[in-house]
């Protein structure tokens, strides 16, 4: 109950942990795809195979020209994969090439070999700059980072949708996400300056959350509701609100927590 | 927040699952130990050593006698583990065999040849037919099924101290678990004719609560609270009971949701 609460319920002062083995077998991989859709095709076959991915991130065109700039790389400007396999050693180098084949069922390359450790950390290193990757490459510009989640099937679908929304509307907005949980990120740029510029990056989150929650999603996979979001939460909960604002007047009756949020 | 709830907070009247896909390797074996300890100990191990357990229940050495005879099988009277792996072709093959070396360390034999897939059937067949062959193995007793649930690290100790307490209260019951989650029952039987047999039962299991909640685990693992285990529940929650009244008192307030029940 707390744990989606953003605060609003309650104050986590201690938290017990559940530990994960390093595993015997770590593997990574990029993969190149021609189109968002059929890199997001692929990610959805790898799910429904059972393939044990560990880490399983999608990037656009515009984020790895940017990522090349940033993080001195050489991938291709294309969608892509970035891909972690976690096993035995038998395990993940058999479902590697699992993987690679249905890559290469929907025009996929690159999956044939996978990195190194030092590849490994570089390809990882360079994944968790992506956001300064983007800043870097537009300097002066500031950023929304929105997110949204869908089920894994409707994945597609919502990317390829958002990126035509993007183009009609003459957006800059890399995309990057955790793909294996349904869940993308567009970064959006914008002119603080600029009123009109303001209202456009406004105007693209509100319809990328309603695209979320038309397609069963939620308007936020990790980032949360917050304030920014809670016209969307509204939309997304419906009669359900009613029940977290029943929640939150019995644990928190005087408005102490998160006071002014959410509800 | 309702999943837990046990009626008492709404009815699920639909619900929306997650399919997994069937794994391309399903192999299944039979594990003897020496002791209850020692298989305990070797479930440790395999969880902390990484590998994909799909199932992994203990039975002591009375529930298989149980077992071989309604089941008309012929394992060894000794505590076992059933075990279940999935995964790719290669990945399975190789977990059975890191997991028979961390059997024979704690003394464990039988897992060098896994059960083809008629055996496979078998075996789930009596697992699911524990309760059964227990009613069979004692006619005209009752039997009482409790469980409760610890941290993995904590069940090896759980486990030995329930069997020494069944031995010196000479009860007759039947332990088995799914013991990857830290998940056990045991299966009590008694004369429902004798009230010091009710009792002792009755005392038994009150021992068994209390014995996984100091072990930091809880009175029941998927038996749930209902009326008989409301006393443990206020020893386990604590303070938190409040919290749970409240949140009660705020999606029920008229009280007609599982009326009278826990809280």
């Amino acid at each position: 109950l707390l744990i989606g609460s953003e605060g609003t319920l309650g104050i986590i002062t201690e938290l017990t942990v559940r530990l994960f083995p390093v595993p015997e077998s770590i593997r990574a991989a990029v993969a190149t795809f021609p189109t968002i859709q059929s890199a997001c095709e692929t990610v959805i076959e790898a799910i429904q195979s059972g393939l044990s991915l560990a880490r399983i991130e999608l990037l656009d065109a515009v984020q790895i020209g940017a990522i090349n700039a940033y993080s001195k790389l050489t991938l291709a400007e294309a969608p892509t994969l970035f891909i972690e396999l976690h096993g035995s050693c038998e395990g993940t180098a058999a479902e590697l090439s699992r993987l690679a084949e249905l890559a290469e069922g929907h025009g996929g390359t690159g999956l044939s070999h996978a990195s190194g450790e030092p590849e490994r950390r570089q390809l990882w290193k360079a994944r968790h700059d992506a956001f300064l990757a983007v800043r870097a490459a537009w300097p002066g510009r500031e950023a929304l980072v929105t997110d949204v989640c869908v089920p894994i099937s409707k994945l597609a679908r919502c990317v390829a949708e958002t990126e035509a929304d993007i183009r009609r509307h003459g957006l800059t907005a890399p995309i990057v996400g955790h793909v294996g949980d349904g869940n993308f990120h567009a970064i959006v740029l914008f002119n603080p300056a600029n009123p009109a510029e303001l209202e456009a990056v406004a105007q693209f989150a509100a319809r990328l959350a309603d695209r979320a929650i038309g397609l069963d999603g939620t308007c936020t996979g990790e980032h949360g509701i917050g304030q920014g979001k809670r016209s969307a939460l509204v939309n997304e909960a419906g009669a359900g609100l009613e029940v977290m604002r029943q929640i939150k007047k019995a644990l928190d009756p005087a408005g102490i927590l998160n006071p002014g949020k959410m509800l």
